[in-house]
């Protein structure tokens, strides 16, 4: 469990704000590692092993792990009990729905009695309103993070319409507001939509930010901390692809250490030039 | 898996649109099941023999066998395993996220091979937009059903909202009917929101609704008929509470009968006044 006055303190120390996506797909991790009685957790292991002094936050993404049913719960279970304690645990879920049901998806990843799983945080849908993420919430210290503005190109159908004189994604933001403060309330921002970000610090001027669309999918680092940075740092930067398969052979875990290790680099960089170290 | 005509057919022929929803809480079953193996799996094979002559669908809710982990997500498989081929299969899990993720998410809960798991239909979120919910779609002859309009009070935060000269849900309904047709798509419209279910026609005259809310919550069948039945039907009006926990003795599946077949006799009762049956 991570307040956010500890991760604004791992932010700083590690001069990252680095979020590794363990999106772990069995068609893309080196073949040497289906010798292993578990695989996928085998390369998250030597991955977050390999990563956890350059980022500050992991986020498996649960779709990755659910289409191989039980052994996948299994892999996903061993990587949860196996992600460092100072790092925020993300669970990319995009859960949602009314409110006992959502008290149940919040035992199914904040409970570890229950399930085995503790993540710090989870990715939730907006759709269904207040009583759809309230159940998250009541989970004591663990985060929403909500959907605001996402990066792919679906995110034109609803999330731009004209609502309230603006947009549905702020009014997404003013409404999430009132729910939680930005000590258990964070939003996604798609890195890919840099131009947005100004107006969002309007509504969320100390929300965290989390941010996917990096690398693979476009996006600009630059861009999104020149616009979308805070005195506090802001943003947990998310990257998969780029970095978990930056090789495909017995190195791929050092291969990914020397690419998180260049967006450390870029993001230490961009913590100074704001001053936030 | 059902088609459209298969689906009409079993209502014609059950006299009924009945969906039971197995949201099996462990903290509701009867205690003498706690001695089998699975005492969800159990307490779910003894509802379905009970009621599968009254019933033209299942919706299990996800959330309620992952909150047990391994052992909930090995009571949904054996679900989903014995659930009658003459009934859709829903499963209710509200996923949605970037296009290779929901793919992932339909390889979960609809590819045998991979998790054991086979659902005609899953409950999907909105709000990514398109590429969330095509991907689903790629699965030939599976469903989708959209939230449209949801039966909780978070409903009124965003689906009511104004936009281009309407409300949120009917965009994302002329939206979706550009996604797929009636015989792919349905919506979740709730039954407290009865008012609406002729507005709702207007924008999906022909596709099938899934209409939680009557029992428990408080919706009216009697209602929802008169504005949403259309001259296939085109209602799937799920009940959950009041039919699985009608007893929580040994005669719960006699008691869980009883109720279903209560409801069908009502549905029946519709049906022939609309000129169905």
């Amino acid at each position: 469990m991570l307040t956010r006055q500890q991760l604004i303190e791992q932010i700083k120390q590690k001069r990252s704000f680095l979020c590794v996506g363990l999106d772990t797909d069995i068609d893309k991790i080196p073949a040497f590692l289906k010798d292993y009685p578990d695989p996928i957790f085998e390369f998250n292991k030597r991955i977050i092993d390999a990563t956890r002094d350059l980022c500050i936050a992991y986020k498996p993404n649960a779709a990755f792990y659910e289409r191989h049913g039980i052994p996948g719960l299994q892999s996903l279970i061993r990587t949860s009990e196996y992600l460092p304690k100072d790092c925020l645990s993300i669970i990319d879920a995009k859960r949602g729905d009314i409110g006992n049901t959502s008290g149940m998806y919040a035992k199914a990843f904040f409970d570890k009695e229950a399930t085995g799983m503790d993540f710090d945080a989870i990715t939730v849908a907006p759709y269904m309103g207040h009583d759809s993420v309230t159940p998250f919430l009541a989970f004591e210290g663990k985060w929403v993070i909500l959907l605001a503005l996402t990066s792919s190109a679906g995110s034109k159908d609803f999330q731009y319409l004209d609502v309230n004189g603006g947009t549905l994604y702020e009014t997404v933001i003013q409404k999430a507001n009132t729910w939680a403060g930005a000590d258990r309330l964070m939003y996604v921002v798609g890195a890919t939509k840099s131009n947005e970000f100004t107006n969002i610090r309007k509504y969320a001027p100390d929300n965290f930010l989390l941010v996917p669309g990096i690398g693979a999918q476009g996006g600009s680092l630059e861009d999104v901390c020149k616009y979308g940075m805070t005195k506090d740092c802001g943003l947990i930067v998310n990257s998969s692809r780029a970095i978990i398969y930056a090789s495909s052979g017995e190195g791929f875990a050092e291969a990914a250490r020397a690419e998180a290790l260049k967006v450390q680099q870029q993001m230490e960089a961009e913590l100074e030039k704001a001053g936030v170290i």
